[in-house]
């Protein structure tokens, strides 16, 4: 099946509208490009509307959200659920600031969302209401470990059935999930941290993934999920001895650019639970 | 004539203000340094005529405008026409939402512009007053080829006579008119359709060649696009097996800041219609 | 004392907020990550105090300002200063517009600085009130010579006085001063200008280095400085024929990625006066 979901955004190469933060924008749109699928960036309330009709699905991130672009969001958001376009969400540093705790909570009472995806800490706060993210990064005591793994793909599932939406918990283990079955990702390199906006890219993606498969979002953001991890692998084994973190990014890109659905397949590593 | 335009740029080191899109701003920045230009970016409508003040030329590109930029952009605009500065105007997705059409359309009656840069789909809608351009690629319905070639040609010394600006037209093949000669230019390289802001990049250039050779926009236009086409096929010669997008985006860049003037004469593919 | 200010960023992996410009914001990010410390990026008055809070230090940076943001830089400035978390100017082209001088000098108003860094025409514009920056690099006219040194380092200790900032003026010459003594540093390579935003990368690693070292400003400044100036030293020594200021901008990073406190001690080419 991931096999399958990737062939479909080779094939299709859907238009993804972004409504996505300043830092790592130009990433995302180089990374939609790589998977096969196609970006626009537009955050006007007086135009999003209309771009996320001629588009194929929407990918709302709320890093350096700010006044203009939070209507924009909704907007656009409503927009798409009218048009049954996927939307998926990044809720940036939920639980970092009131601002975006409140924007993200409003995001998935007036919007419908195909994926969500964060860190265990942005998640939880989606759950709760609140939460204590330091930062843009996820928060050591909700570190998801072999140990806790069946709790949180329990939370990750409670969570999807009460959204509708799948769910999609990134880090060191990956737990993409619906209400009924989880998938389990192993893939990926602990250097990925060093690279600012990989999540961000992983979001823009797996929009294109599920606007490409339409059917199947559980399997589209797995597959998506683990195009990114993969590509982490393949790209840290080239670097070279003096390559650091923005060389990284490069090769990251790149790995995505060359992967074929058939690569896809062999170096996923993965279970459902 | 186009080693004379570049030579120019590398002696006069013209200082170029962008008002720019926020996804491709760092490629417009450093493609600037490396053909011999500086730039500087600001959008505020307070310090914008200022900014143009003390540059030589003005680089408008309307992708992620907004309502507080589309003002600024009009400013800045205007102030660049009195001081005699020329300006370029990349019109990202005109024809993918009515405020982009209309902005471009706004930007072509109260500003008189050197350069108009765009995709065909872009041109047309521009020349047109309204389109179906399809996010921020050209329509295949547009594409131009070596059939339909002699009658983009025309079309685009029509639209030149009635702007009084020189229209390039980038894709396959480009087109750069004035009213009377069209340079019909054959570098580049497909890959280069894979990294966004490739465009983008090559109307900031645009505005440094202009502004550093004012009496010959046509020559200085041509010069910028061959600059681009032929810095994409040097890029692409370097790339192993494993590089992808990302990598080509550096190396396109890579070979413009070591382009000389004797380079380009020899590397540019073109014949005058 | 400069290794030592290294190692307690590494140890203490501070988290910086910044309020930058959208141009080099993803350098910014990513060299914070490649010294050891954590971004956050944030410009909307509604949550910039609560995300300073969060933080350990403030990065202000006021290239690409607008009428949005010079308010979020008021309010996050301020309450930085509340908390005695240490804040960093960088008064990006400073003297080239009234907006960008206002704004520098109502910052240097009612905000603290713990380091001001900036070229000779920004600094020289932010002690007089006016300048004549001429864009976003420094003028000729200005520039710090192995003849006019001395006269620098005056007046940097007297701005450095005068404001109790640490003062940092970066060019072929780096001098760090405060009111007493001031390094100057020979490291970094003249292609570093050819890389936009090495000024703003410097100015938020500058933000990492005083929060870690809150009690030693002017060594921490110094070290950071040292930093960059070496990392384009060992960049440069990686560079091949065909690369140029994107692959090197790549290389400048992943030098700070791999440096070490013991590198930069032997890399490191200061003096004090």
């Amino acid at each position: 099946m991931l096999k399958k979901s990737f062939e479909n955004v080779r094939k299709n190469c859907p238009l993804i509208h972004n409504i996505t933060n300043y830092v790592t924008v130009n990433d995302c749109a180089n990374v939609l490009i790589a998977c096969g699928a196609s970006p626009i960036m537009s955050d006007d309330q007086d135009e999003v509307a209309e771009i996320t009709t001629i588009c194929g699905g929407l990918n709302i991130n709320i890093g350096t959200l700010n006044c203009r672009t939070i209507g924009a969001m909704l907007i656009a958001g409503k927009q798409a659920n009218e048009l049954h376009h996927p939307v998926v969400l990044d809720p940036v540093g939920a639980g970092a600031s009131r601002l975006r705790t409140d924007t993200a909570m409003q995001l998935l009472e007036e919007v419908r969302f195909a994926v969500i995806r964060g860190n265990i800490s942005e998640i939880k706060t989606l759950a709760s209401g609140s939460g204590t993210t330091k930062g843009v990064d996820a928060d050591v005591a909700d570190k998801v470990t072999e140990e806790n793994l069946d709790d949180v793909v329990a939370f990750a599932k409670a969570f999807a059935k009460k959204t509708g939406a799948v769910i999609a918990i990134t880090g060191a283990i990956d737990i993409v999930a619906d209400a009924e079955n989880a998938y389990c990702i192993r893939n990926g390199h602990p250097m990925m941290s060093s690279v600012s906006g990989t999540g961000c890219q992983l979001s823009a993606m797996t929009a294109a993934f599920v606007t490409a498969n339409p059917d199947h979002p559980l399997e589209a953001a797995a597959a998506a999920v683990s195009v990114m991890g993969y590509a982490g692998e393949v790209a840290y084994s080239r670097l070279g001895e003096m390559d650091g973190n923005s060389t990284y990014r490069n090769y990251i890109i790149d790995a995505i650019y060359h992967m074929t659905p058939e690569m896809l397949e062999k170096g996923a590593n993965y279970e459902v639970r």
